[in-house]
């Protein structure tokens, strides 16, 4: 168990569904339409809904930052890269696009890690690979950082990312490497074949075996001397440009012809 | 005066060579390449060095990520919009695309202020405008945060973001402005005109009247349930877009034609 806090981690949890929640505690004598209808989710779903002080939140939270409301619920829950695979992550039956995950190398920077998620999350992205070791983990404060992204993301654990890569792309997926050093290869690429992104950290980038198992490398144009773009903003970036591409499909596929195969 | 801190901001200030720096301090006992570079570069310019322990670098700067190294510099130097424009901001006789200008709306808070800064540089955007008030200040947290870009930067204080939309519109610039109740369309947007970028607080968006003024309205499409994007995600995708657009003009003119006029 664990204590999510603030507005949006506690009402995607309740809309995600995907963790048991126990308790709810919100700060005494305060509403608001926000916080009305966590109340009104909490009662549809039997959930014991509690009134205490805002010092007592701070205190249940471990962070100031609890917006007036707490909940109890069951740690986040994990799927392996085999459960996924079984569950037909990779079919994407509902939609004419094919799959794109996001693999994240050695992510340890909880900001990081709640932005890339938030991101992923808007940017229609399938699911988020993290390792086992080496990264941070789906906190409460990275279901926070991601303004509730979390709640609803597909997060695959793999025991080991490199074995990850092989097996995706045993699949047919081609795997993209975001990479500084790859000069200016974004714009010029093919994403709307299966794909998965992978981005290191920001301190060290992608590790040489995490790299050298790419089938190709996106480096992002940037003028001037200055190190590099944050990790989040640089895979933003790069999401929302298989976004883009993907979007002439759609709207092709849409028009009810599909001119893309998405085979390797 | 005010005090820097970190590898990255007394680097870049002593490349960008805006500031008058007084005085650089290092940790004792400590060095690295990275430190050698700016003992070098002190000498050449005649800075005096002293070194102390990491406990005095850290009540100089008033945090603990001083990287060993501090420096006293005047305060950050920024211009009026009438003073870059005489400076010929419009001009760009070096490059073959028309300007581009980010114009920060109530930005409040230092991380996303360094972090916008930090992008714009990268993507090569000419100045960033900030407003006189509402506005987090070009502080060394913003600095560090920007990994230095702040040092390179063309910062434009306005008296009234407002008023300076409209000088700008009177110089044939179009003003975007980034809001997500636009919708999808980001990605139908002609960018290789002259350009203003206006990105407003993650909390609020744009305030109304610059909302009014602004010429387009630009949205970032996004799937899902969950509220937006980071600002300082949203203001990378679209200057990334800018980018991306204007690339296809920068090869066209290196190949000896130009098909771009820029013309409002």
């Amino acid at each position: 168990m664990e204590i999510l806090y603030g507005h949006h981690p506690v009402s995607e949890a309740l809309k995600a569904g995907k963790r048991t929640i126990s308790d709810i505690w919100l700060v005494r004598g305060r509403s608001s339409p926000r916080l009305e209808k966590i109340v009104e989710k909490a009662h549809a779903n039997d959930i014991p809904l509690t009134r205490v002080s805002s010092a007592r939140l701070s205190a249940l939270a471990g962070a100031e930052r609890h917006q007036g409301v707490c909940a109890r619920v069951s740690g986040f829950p994990y799927v392996s890269l085999e459960e996924a695979l079984n569950d037909g992550i990779l079919e994407k039956a509902d939609r004419p696009v094919p799959v794109c995950l996001l693999l994240l190398d050695s992510i340890q920077d909880p900001h990081n890690l709640g932005a890339l998620i938030r991101t992923a999350y808007c940017a229609g992205v399938d699911g988020v690979v993290i390792p086992k070791d080496r990264s941070a983990a789906p906190s409460p404060a990275v279901s926070r950082i991601s303004a509730g992204a979390l709640e609803h993301t597909r997060l695959i654990r793999a025991t080991n990312l490199v074995k990850a890569i092989s097996v995706l792309k045993s699949k047919g997926l081609w795997v993209a490497g975001l990479d500084r050093a790859a000069g200016d290869t974004l714009f010029s690429m093919d994403f709307k074949v299966p794909l998965a992104l992978v981005v290191g950290s920001e301190e060290k980038g992608l590790r040489p075996l995490v790299k050298k198992n790419c089938d190709m490398l996106v480096g992002i144009h940037q003028m001037g001397e200055v190190d590099a773009l944050n990790a989040s903003v640089a895979g933003g970036i790069v999401m929302y440009e298989v976004f883009r591409q993907r979007q002439a499909v759609r709207s092709i596929t849409r028009g009810g012809r599909s001119e893309h195969g998405g085979q390797k």
